[in-house]
């Protein structure tokens, strides 16, 4: 393994620089971290996109979110077929294991998974069709809310389909038996959030205006 | 969906604040990275676990890593079967779509994941081996790494095991024919790292010595 | 040209070795920065001094700052007057081809340049009020700032002369109509800063507080 | 002046890592540095690009270069008119006060002020022409070099203004009756280089092949 290199300097010499600061000062509640355990109070599921901070967003620090990201904040609907469902699992931990309180899923504009799942949808993505394409058939699990968009400008409805992303996800969560038995049992309260990257803006899901809110 | 509530008070208070301060100060960045699109120079697969920071520990800012966070930091093999890999896409995006130079897997201390997938390997986790059990699928992805575990103290092993989930991730990454591509072409290189959570320890594997030694 | 040599071969020497590593280590990411260009984040003014390292103070990499370099980290007033103004042009580069989100003028402690401005407004260093001084006419940029200073002891006044350099620099910054421009629209900030070099101190100016205090 | 602000708190916490870890093990070197003023052994021109870090490329540390950066790494010629020439008091300062030993000219690919030279002398750029632009007047300086050039592709004479960039400065250079002066004496000697930035390469001009070749 070849490709195997270690970690380039800037990273390290970042690291270094980390250690001796935020570490050495909050060294006693990293410690108890470690020997007691996570104990976090919210789950969040957002994208990977490297301009989506929910920490930074929220001014969380260590052990306040347990966190999954993957591309464009979906969960698949519940399909325990003892096949390798990596969303799935961390949401089964987080609300079985670790009893979260909350459970949020976080979407954001400008999402290129989205946008690949409606160039795919409007048939002008045809690699993203093929069997072997993993981003395709993981947008796959964003059709139902393609279906849904109004007709509109592409923009608009692109718009849509980022919100879209949050609410199948809601959805799908509501399938897995855990999840809305905790739900039933009010120990669990879902939450559905979408964040403008650029204008710093974020909307809540308001179940009875049935829109996106400004928070 | 009843279950799906407005954002806690407490979350919108620092969202506020958070909006206030780090946005408005960061606006014009925030801004060229909504219009213009991230361009991260890395990619990051780490554990979902709410003490497993890695903007923290390596002082990056919005737009610098692409992240993928999932349980146990694993990557399955190549599987181009159709089915849905989130994890898989992430990759697929990262590499063929943004072009990361750097791929690094992140593993830490005190993973529950690992845990589990030791306490299944041992026999002593039966709920974890039901077809149902998404934790439990999910780290069957660990097992080849249980495989190679030496005989010693449980400690030990569970501490070799966690390194052995970076190991296992990295040798199924090589097994993506695009990965490897990138690869070849000079184009990625790949990092293992280990966190210690309670100490701030960072480990990298060292390929000519084939072992972790501290960054 | 006679006096045109090759390199000393210390430096070649050096270059094979970062060639080998380093260069070696980030290959993709360099190349990455070739063909797609640069998108720095930030534009840096600091002084030619050896002892003044950004890029270090702020474990900066390859592509993360744009770096104008002259004698006590000076900005002109504004004129467009056809004549060549290096400093003048970087400045253009940076906000209307580059849109950096941010301007930071970095000043030091112990500035050679800064202190050839106070013997000379002193009337102690006839050499550079010459019309032939290169150094002299660049340092009467900083006269305005000389004019500020309290009376008091020579070395506190020095000091003070040095965050002039600074202060001066932003002040000129705005009469630039692109710079101004870009504030306006909340696409630029400015910062300025001061570092001790024999403390790594580092200093910010706070508007509110209209002092420099430490970061 | 509203738009200038607090460092944003990602440097804030890079500087505090440097000051812990860089700072705090080389204080004793940074002390004298301070005490005793530098002593550089070389003055360095280069681009203000984000892409080309001498101090890299060189494995450089505090005090060892004295740099200056402008757009295109450009030296004007002698000019002794009373007007504010900032890279010729950067010149004047490292001969005559520091007295450097070498004196680099350091080019680069994909330079952006050379490709902003090579349109406006082909006509290709307007805005470059008005007397308002500050680029387009700083690269007038290059003009001279584009005359020079061969008939070819536009890419291969691009190229070739980028060390032409190198060979002017490295001219007027000898236009200053101090550079020629500590020429002539034997106590400096000038360099002219070019880096190729995806590659990782160095070329130097050798004056006896009249070229520039590999290091």
């Amino acid at each position: 393994m070849d490709a195997i290199r270690p970690l380039p300097e800037y990273l390290v010499k970042r690291y270094h620089g980390w250690k001796a600061t935020t570490f050495a000062e909050n060294k006693s509640w990293y410690r108890r971290l470690a020997e007691e355990g996570q104990r976090p109070r919210a789950m969040v599921i957002s994208c990977c996109d490297s301009r989506v901070h929910v920490t930074s967003i929220f001014g969380a620090d260590q052990g306040e979110f347990f966190i999954h990201r993957n591309i464009a904040n979906l969960v698949p609907p519940y399909e325990p077929d003892g096949a390798q469902h990596g969303t799935s699992a961390a949401i089964e931990y987080a609300v079985t294991a670790l009893k979260v309180s909350h459970l949020i899923v976080l979407g954001h504009s400008g999402c290129g998974g989205v946008q690949g799942c409606y160039d795919m949808c409007e048939g002008k993505a045809p690699a993203l069709e093929e069997t072997s394409s993993f981003v395709g058939r993981w947008m796959d699990l964003l059709r139902p809310g393609y279906e849904r968009l109004e007709a509109g400008e592409d923009a608009e409805r692109l718009r849509a389909l980022e919100k879209q992303a949050v609410l199948v996800s809601l959805e799908n969560l509501m399938s897995f038996p855990f999840v809305k038995a905790a739900c039933d049992e009010g120990m669990l309260k879902l939450h559905g959030l979408w964040t403008h990257i650029g204008e710093g803006g974020l909307e809540t899901w308001d179940p009875e205006a049935r829109d996106f809110t400004p928070v």
